[in-house]
């Protein structure tokens, strides 16, 4: 533990910062930052001079209870499963990567990575996304063909929203196709994955929208915006979620110096939605038809789309040209599932920033993707490229919704799998209990006894209400003489003698029944 | 991605500080690290100057491959069986946690704790092992009965060597038992789950060593070691797994300044092994009995060893003097299951640091832990004691004993579970393959079929032999026009026209078999 001297010289030390970034006019921003560290340290201090701990998880992250475990462990199950279905193996990568890594592929977004101090060695960072320690993975195994998934936490250095699922740290599921094949066939199925997945939680009403880098970049060049605005006007487009058109256009007009005239037009396109009517539409255009790359983008889209019909979900696929997807990697076809159907309200406590009341956390994006041929070809060092499409779920958002379900059932969530407590009446019976819980467990039998010498039975059934275990084994003297051991049904209270060497097979039949 | 240019500054600057460092005649361990991360700075220039990634995941890292991944699963779902037979919820925490949390809980290895860069906002660091994280939880939610499994990466600045499974990034499988209860019964059950766990992943002969901190802590007393030497002696008598006990007297005497005659006393304790008539003898030993913290131990592991005998695993555990297990933290009982039976050599090529060649990856501490009824009260405003007992399970070992042992077996590990391909032999029946292939998955079936138009029937034969997939369903004209499939069992070659309303039934039937 630091001692008391030395967070005092910390305060100190912090204190100067402070007072020397307000002197400077540093942004409003950084100064909260260090005096938040600030006060961090003096709470340290304590009332009484005394240290204390701050007792908390660190800003934007939290700890995830039983229950909450037991919601994650069923929303996995449902997700790998499909993975499974796909045919999908799975792979793992460190927590983090060396820095230059990760350099270089989030365009704006980079600021977001958190690095790790350099303490002598390598500098690393945490991962950012599992895209592109997947693309790394690749190229340093030489691997060409390949479909996995990948599920595990990410890091991000954004402002939280947590009762909306935005975290910090938090999980992505992800499922990619690598390989050369033909068009759109992996692509395809990867809005068949989301799709069914989505189906399968039942978490509402979604959509899915998909839209190519192509169309957009094409989009771009024949309403003309220059070149090296691609990127920024596109990362702009990518808010009209969240932005009204009007307050896309002045972010264009007034701060990326766009021409009013090629954002209009841009506005035109950006409205329209639709299936593989609005691709065949578009591929008329004669504007858009100017540019190859739109033309190839809006080939590419019809053919998702004859393959969306035979895997049955075209239903709720949406071809939208307002979406934009941020990440620098994607060249080709993009998509995002949004759920649309607006669920449980939040509580009213969302006590972190900018939690508007009229967001509901049953809606909003819940996973995306798309293709991205050449980041594995940044890896490698003669540049040979492997082409990949892939798709992440965003498990954060589902587990809020899941959560905010289970606390409005009536139904309990269970956290253990206890079927049965080994338990007494009578005092002096511990060696007993420990002689049968050992028969029980050595028999692949999911069972409990009290950690007391003489626990009451009253708080032994009391337990076994709470977590819901469904079955009492009790053990008297009488019962010792008898070579039996009272079977209790916890719900209805039934209780019956069973035959020692009956037990076994007894617990098994009932809990296999249920 | 870093410019050119501002590598070449990086170097610059780099270059100065070795040069620095050996004018100041820093320490060589310092100096070596510099030079490597100049070293890999001027790598990111490469030959031709063109900027080069080094292709590498960080130092003591890994990434799993698929199979490793499908023996990581066996393993995972082994223990997590035995945690859930012994009725343990399950909980996770974030990576990392404030750094004042971990501060001051590991002694003398808090300088392998990595922590993260400042970027504003919190300091924070990995967690160094997932006990800290719990107690910091259960402070923070005020718990004070829970038995809890948690199964997490954790993070060691220590010196890989990856070949016996050391990492800088590994995963731990913690059980631990919170509260207030009757001595040595929850003790007793975290033996009784090594003994299950380590049996049924069938790793060889093992055992598992108990000692109790008090025992060591009276020991030193009545061997007249001095109070503030208790902890530096203690971690010095922890390393006589590896070193003779002539070494471990050298360093007492010579670097710890202990009397010889103190040291002389603790080697005839040391050499001490048995089970509960030592505990017994010792209670009668005059010498140790003038230390009532010696005599409380002794007779907990009195009664350990009697639960013990009623849990059936009193076999393989020994009551072993010379076990001393580094950490601060532990105050009662403490043990480590180790593996006795040298079992497949390790690969020649351990090119990391200090690979001796006796030491066979089949031989060595596998699971530890103890009791820790202090650490919760650190995290407690008012130091509100939770007693706690646990174990981690050292999983990084047994999967590098597992895979040797996958790699000399013939059997082939399946990294997928695909039940049937949706092939065919003739051109143009990519949309058939397709309608079919979600049939099956509308269905449950785990299916596959290949991202080509018209992909020879041979190729689709191959994959399916080399991934082990157990049947195809191949559709062409013929079977189109009479409604039915060809189902082909892979490795008998056989093949029989089933009728597509049958086909579903057909392959659940065949793979519910195998």
């Amino acid at each position: 533990m630091e001692d008391r001297a030395q967070i005092q010289e910390h305060i100190k030390t912090q204190g100067e910062l402070v007072r020397r970034l307000k002197a400077e006019k540093a942004s409003k921003e950084q100064i909260d930052e260090e005096v938040a560290k600030l006060l961090q340290l003096k709470a340290q201090l304590g009332e009484d001079g005394k240290h204390q701990f701050v007792l908390k998880t660190p800003k934007g992250t939290r700890d995830y209870n039983p229950k909450q475990m037991a919601i994650r462990e069923k929303v996995f199950n449902t997700i790998i499963s499909c993975f499974k279905r796909h045919g999908a193996e799975t792979i793992d990568t460190p927590v983090f990567e060396l820095k230059e890594t990760l350099t270089g592929k989030y365009g704006e977004d980079s600021k977001l990575i958190y690095d790790l101090k350099d303490q002598g060695g390598e500098l690393m960072s945490l991962r950012y996304d599992l895209t592109v320690p997947f693309a790394r993975y690749l190229a340093m195994n030489k691997i060409t063909n390949i479909k996995r998934y990948h599920i595990a936490k990410v890091y991000r250095r954004d402002n939280p929203a947590m009762t909306r699922g935005r975290y910090r740290e938090f999980y992505q599921c992800d499922f990619d196709i690598a390989g050369q094949y033909d068009a759109m066939i992996p692509d395809a199925e990867c809005l068949k994955i989301v799709h069914e997945i989505l189906s399968e939680l039942q978490l509402g009403e979604f959509c899915i929208k998909v839209n190519d880098r192509r169309i957009l970049d094409g989009m771009f060049a024949v309403c003309g915006v220059p070149d090296e605005k691609f990127r920024t006007i596109c990362s702009t487009v990518d808010k009209l979620d969240k932005m009204s058109w009007e307050d896309v256009k002045k972010e264009m007009v007034n701060e990326k110096g766009l021409s009013e005239e090629a954002a209009d037009q841009i506005g035109e396109y950006v409205s329209m939605q639709g299936g593989m009517d609005l691709a065949e539409r578009l591929l008329q255009d004669q504007k858009m038809c100017q540019s190859k790359q739109a033309c190839a983008g809006l080939s590419d889209i019809k053919l998702l789309f004859s393959y969306l019909q035979l895997f049955q979900v075209t239903d709720k696929v949406v071809f939208d040209l307002s979406l934009a997807r941020g990440l620098d990697y994607y060249t080709g076809i993009i998509y995002e599932a949004v759920l649309t159907q607006a669920g449980v309200p939040p509580p009213a406590n969302d006590s972190q920033n900018g939690a508007s009341s009229e967001e509901s956390v049953g809606v909003g994006s819940v996973a995306g993707g798309g293709r991205y041929d050449g980041l594995v070809g940044m890896f490698d060092p003669k540049g040979r490229k492997v082409p990949c499409v892939g798709v992440s779920i965003g498990i954060e958002r589902i587990f809020s919704i899941m959560e905010q379900k289970a606390e409005a059932s009536a139904e309990k969530v269970r956290t253990t799998e206890v079927q049965v407590m080994v338990a007494s009446a009578q005092k002096n019976l511990l060696e007993e209990r420990l002689r049968l819980v050992t028969e029980l467990w050595n028999a692949g039998i999911k069972a409990e006894v009290m950690y007391k010498k003489n626990p009451k039975l009253l708080s032994q059934l009391q337990h076994c209400e709470e977590a819901g275990v469904p079955l009492v084994a009790i053990l008297g003297e009488q019962e010792l003489k008898d070579g039996v051991v009272k079977l209790r049904v916890v719900s209805t209270r039934e209780e019956v003698d069973i035959s020692r060497a009956d037990l076994i097979a007894e617990i098994k039949r009932r809990t296999s029944e249920a």
